[in-house]
């Protein structure tokens, strides 16, 4: 058996490469989430992408219950580790349902390299696993907006809302990508020297976007990101933070 | 006018994603690099897709021919602007050569948010410019060894070969992914407690990896390095260093 972990992009079917659709074409079973911890949006893309691009007749797809991560374990470590024993599980579980199964893809939000199980569950079947990289909210994020990642030359650092928060602005980098933030980190720092560029649901139909000074930028962002949760049901964001050079993007 | 800058991968035409080849159809004008600075498989590469992917009539290919930097400019910095200002010239004088041009692509190796100089290129055009993200070398790099970017909820830096070299390893980050070096900085650290995933060619016919403790990887890589380069008359490599953890990739 081979596991296949596809990164099908931030929510748009046409993140997708040609590669990430021949894999998923060349799989005897796709698993799908089909309720539990995940949003019903973000599952019910997986779902649309098979419709629309699956076309081997030999491809079966299989829905499976997401178990959730029990966020009272004392150990946040412990509980992810927990969690990530109980998702393999189901994995197998769901495999060995479905006999002949040699080929098993996984869709997976973004790229499976970044800040993502999918690795770390597959690890633990034991099974040979192929990675096709896709479209990572970082870089959907840049497009958007029109800006580098990098200024010339020079090195950026992508980490997480509660690193931020709890260690403030790393040494020696100028740019920062922060991602798995739900409680807005960058209103946390003395915005003085430093200019953001946001967005929610970045690729996906609905996508909103904002930049600027953070002194000025970052109330108005607060109260976009209340609305915009309060209206969708959820919320999922990024930003970049840039000090000192480059405050206005290449695109105007 | 709009200039369309389109992320086509590392090499592999199938790293295209959906979004980028509907770009490339709703183009009047693809600009290619005809010769020049650029290496003649890279070019090349842009010819066999616009061949594989182009299906809109109406939309000509026009070869450029791209301007060299001035390597003996005492400014780096200098020499980088002056040189974009002179691909910023071909760019206009293409386009002007092509009447009725309203839509404009270029193909962008990898993303073009990450080290390159499109984005900076285009603005001195003054036109709107629309950004399609592309995989770019590290997300293919770590999908080849099967590994991820960062580790549980770990920031990672992506840095260049002259800051590594001229700066060691940064404070307050485990994981470093280290690009455009062609002088192979990661032998001039220490290698205790370090492991690298190395790769040429990521992506491409002919990818070559390699990973392990620094301290035993480092010299194969070097000498595979060489070899490779002298073989194939260029080189293009990529690595992801990581300390104290981890030091096995998931995928055996």
């Amino acid at each position: 058996m081979e596991l296949l972990l596809i990164g099908i992009g931030t929510g748009n079917p046409e993140h997708l490469t040609l590669q990430a659709i021949r894999a998923l074409n060349s799989a005897d079973l796709v698993l799908i989430p089909s309720k539990g911890a995940e949003k019903a949006e973000l599952a019910h893309l997986r779902r649309t992408i098979c419709d629309e691009v699956l076309t081997n007749p030999a491809t079966r797809v299989a829905g499976f219950e997401m178990p959730r991560r029990d966020a009272a374990n004392p150990s946040y470590l412990d509980g992810v580790n927990d969690w990530h024993d109980a998702v393999a599980r189901v994995w197998a579980e769901t495999i060995a349902a479905h006999p002949g199964a040699d080929r098993v893809a996984l869709l997976v939000w973004g790229d499976p390299a970044l800040y993502d199980s999918s690795l770390r569950i597959a690890a633990r079947l034991g099974a040979p696993v192929t990675v096709i990289p896709g479209l990572m909210s970082p870089q959907v994020l840049t497009a958007a907006h029109g800006i580098p990642l990098n200024e010339l030359g020079a090195p950026f650092l992508i980490t997480t809302g509660r690193r931020l928060r709890e260690e403030g602005w790393p040494e020696g980098v100028d740019t920062l990508v922060v991602m798995l933030d739900g409680d807005c980190a960058f209103a946390t720092l003395p915005p003085e020297g430093i200019s953001i560029w946001w967005g929610a649901y970045v690729g996906m139909e609905g996508q909103i976007l904002d930049h600027g000074p953070l002194a000025e930028a970052s109330p108005r962002i607060l109260a976009t990101r209340a609305a915009a949760r309060a209206t969708r049901g959820w919320i999922m964001d990024i930003y970049l933070l840039r000090r000192c050079a480059e405050t206005e993007p290449v695109r105007a």
